[in-house]
């Protein structure tokens, strides 16, 4: 190599040994003087950084996507309506067609845009970790309910079972960048439908203190399942004044349909005072347009006519828009979730509900790898980095999830939770004032050392505005070699297998524990709930 | 699993099978249709697609950035100038302190700025491969000067040679999403300066149309490789004419000095009316302020110094703002390139020069990951994400590269292509028209087969809307299963290997070639460039 060749890696490396070097008897030398540095260290990222800086649509395009929505919803309206739904809405001045189909007049719209939360509160059992949502406030969840899992031992597919709802719920209880817990995998070892919901209310409740979320079947199951929280709080009524979980799902069967059981699930939360959990779930080029256009334009014609019968019942009550609009490979016809169409559609659902002043929940964060390689990293690190950026509230789909939502894997989730560090501290945006702008900083090290090293900012700030990755690596390619070459997969599986050998939350008091179990089918093992149990 | 349970994941899966068998009729059944779909489609992506709609920064904070830039060139200004820029500086206004530092008049940099090129072009051998740097345009690159390769046989690294320069210069001419073919690795097995710097424009002449670069260690090889480029045009003065090489490298020693070799070689090209490269390397924390503010503002200072002098001697002289901020691990001074300051500070800087209306050379794609794995890929997904959305005009550390800069990879350079798809995909944006916002298609669709799937509007937009991954993956979870489970960097091994066996491009003509191994010391062997070889 000629020595003069002016390399980037070559200065790079020599700039490294030098700052090795000088900054060790600045930060006192080696690793004590490492963890000092770390422990004193305030994180420069929280829940809730500012999105909204990425705008991928034109004023002129989000008034023309809402004004051919509400022409969608005036004009052509929403089928199958359940009698309650057709009562509620006829009432605030909806009509049904002879068509069956329920139609919302544009000004009704209007007004429930208007009248709507423009946030609102997640409530973790431990306050601290509660969230609101709204604004331009970001914040990251898991999601999913997948019917496969990525066995830990095996590292094939297999059904997910109870056991690993409970497990993956521990693990993103651990993540501090996960900050709202949703239901990740279905226990399809449960055939009963009521015996599958409360056990995974259950076992959410058991994993986490953080907000969580899970789906009910049928509205039947929500007073059960109210019922169930109050007995872990120790009083009636209780859950419902400080509600730590939202019960929901997909209340539309696209195109511009109402389920009938997940509509009743959504009507019933929102009675109870709950928060009125809706998701959207589009497929572009099978039940929505392939144009993407079109397919922004149902999406939200049907998110705001989930949004005007919550707002019906209970004006201003507590609810995001859901806009999950997904993507078909249309060679195939296969579902997909990585992207470049996707994650367009998901940074534009962000940036509409930012339009409205409206709280979102956006899908992004999937992959069609069935592991975490190389494809599930860019295909996840592209989309969620973009929906963040175009403002996303509620981020669902990302950690653990692969394999086009059908997988969840604990691995993955570990790796994820590294990735949203990364890109919360791209949202927490670069700070520009007199200080930081640095010109006096630059004058003295110019006259002075001629480096930054050593300085009283450099020291400052390194405890305050850096993140340091956890376990994505960053040693030198011989250090990386010398200690055996590991990639991120072998280091997730490491921290997943030590966070899940130790962290029982233990969030269920004994008492309490009892009396559940004796009114409920609850199949989560008790020896399962804690450490020992040879799991792991 | 309870069949009432509402999953996303079983939705899409029904959704999945229902679009697989209603697809088949609508697009010829089978392989033969798909292949035909595919050989039809019209690709919805091209070089210079359209950035800028993220904006990390506000108005307010670039005017910041950019006066205290100017307040640093006008009251500290650049050390170690060589005689040749004092002599072209003062002449136009700059003042030389006794300090020994040259300084630059607020007024003069304005001047600058404002009578600066816009835009210029890459020309490429094959001339439908050139493009055009500036605007919103958004190309990627690879670059990077690695001194190490991850060893395609063995799967550890060594250093690199001349011949793996040529063979990851043929791929990168493979790869449809790579615009501009930059120096991937030094050849660490010539050790003479001039030795390298000629084989390094030989090598890549012989393995790319696409417009590429190199660095040139002294002014002095400048003339030697302009001369070895109208060998293979046939005839003096045809390479200037229409140069598809840039001649460059880091004219800068940070903070604030010029370096000697490497400002000589900006002049030498400039006065050969060659692109004047650029790019300012500095890393906060070391070699420039760890405010990341500060940083921006010394690195715009410095490069803003290079625009002068290039200026100075070419006013509107075709050239790019480099702005390559870097980063450091401050706990053990590494060089980093993977994390969220970094994503921050190339989009920023990006944003910068859309701020002058000036190009821009990018630095983003790199990861501080050693291989392919799920680091690399969230790594290099959001960073290449923000900053093509921030509308870096040329992203340039992206395929191929590892181990924070360290190391070039024939795997990740196919995985990172890949990637780069997706970005530029949702670079595209989404296009809203009266047609696109599909009203019409809506209500046919709902008052007739209550799907998309074979609707005129699906089966127009399937081949000129969606961009379909070729190496990524996106089966069902069986269909993976069956095909044996193979993930993308295996496949991206079969795929680097496929091309480099047979993908040698024969560009200089064996006369010229018979010339030019008369002339200078070519260490390219002619049976390394032909297939059979052995290597592959």
């Amino acid at each position: 190599m000629p020595e003069s060749t002016p390399t980037i890696a070559l200065a790079a490396d020599r700039d490294a040994a030098a700052l090795r070097a000088a900054a060790r008897p600045a930060t006192r030398a080696g690793r004590a003087g490492r963890q000092l540095a770390r422990s004193h260290k305030v994180s420069p990222v929280r829940p809730g950084l500012p999105g909204g800086q990425y705008r991928p649509l034109t004023d002129r395009d989000l008034e023309r996507i809402h004004a051919t929505a509400l022409d969608v919803l005036a004009e052509l309206g929403m089928a199958e309506a359940t009698d309650e739904i057709l009562d509620i809405a006829r009432a605030k001045g909806c009509t049904l067609g002879a068509d069956g189909r329920l139609r919302f007049p544009r000004a009704l719209i209007e007004d429930v845009i208007a009248g709507a939360a423009k946030s609102y509160v997640l409530h973790g059992r431990n306050p601290d970790r509660s969230i609101e949502v709204g604004g331009d406030r970001v914040h990251f969840c898991t999601s999913g309910e997948a019917v496969r899992v990525l066995d830990f031992q095996t590292g094939q597919y297999r059904p997910s079972t109870l056991v690993d709802l409970y497990d993956l719920q521990r693990l993103a209880d651990s993540l501090e960048h996960v900050h709202n817990v949703g239901q990740t995998v279905v226990a399809t070892d449960l055939d009963d439908a009521f015996v599958h919901d409360i056990n995974v209310a259950y076992a959410s409740a058991a994993a986490t203190t953080k907000p969580f979320g899970i789906s009910s079947a049928t509205a039947a199951h929500v007073p059960q399942i109210i019922a169930l929280f109050d007995t872990i709080l120790g009083g009636e009524g209780k859950f419902q004044k400080r509600p730590f979980c939202v019960i929901g799902g997909c209340p539309i069967v696209s195109p511009l349909r109402f389920g009938r059981h997940t509509s009743e699930v959504m009507v019933a939360t929102t009675r109870a005072g709950l928060v009125a959990d809706m998701c959207v779930a589009t497929q572009a080029g099978a039940t929505s347009p392939a144009a993407l256009a079109g397919t922004l334009v149902q999406t939200v014609a049907e998110t705001l006519a989930c949004l005007a019968i919550v707002n019906f019942i209970r004006p201003g009550h507590p609810m995001h828009l859901g806009l999950w609009p997904f993507v078909s490979d249309l060679r195939t016809g296969a579902f997909t979730g990585g992207g470049g169409e996707e994650a367009l559609l998901q940074a534009a659902s962000a940036q509409i509900a930012r339009f409205y002043g409206l709280p979102s929940s956006i899908s992004a964060g999937m992959t069609d790898a069935k592991r975490p390689d190389g494809q599930a990293g860019f295909e996840k690190g592209v989309t969620v980095a973009l929906a963040a950026t175009a403002g996303g509230n509620l981020i669902s789909e990302v950690a653990g999830m692969v394999g086009s939502l059908m997988g969840a894997s604990f691995e993955t989730m570990v790796i994820d939770n590294e990735m949203l560090g990364i890109i919360q501290r791209a949202l927490k945006g670069i700070e520009v004032t007199d200080e930081s702008l640095s010109f006096d900083v630059i004058k003295e090290v110019i006259s002075g050392p001629g480096h930054y090293l050593g300085h009283p900012q450099t020291l400052a700030l390194m405890s305050s505005e850096y993140l340091y990755p956890k376990i994505a690596d960053r040693s030198s390619l011989s250090a990386w070699e010398e200690e055996g070459s590991i990639g991120i997969l072998e280091k997730a599986r490491k921290e997943a297998k030590r966070v899940l050998a130790m962290h029982y939350p233990e969030s269920i008091e004994p008492k309490a524990d009892a009396a559940i179990r004796e009114r409920f089918p609850i199949r989560l093992a008790a020896a399962d709930m804690r450490a020992g149990n040879g799991r792991w």
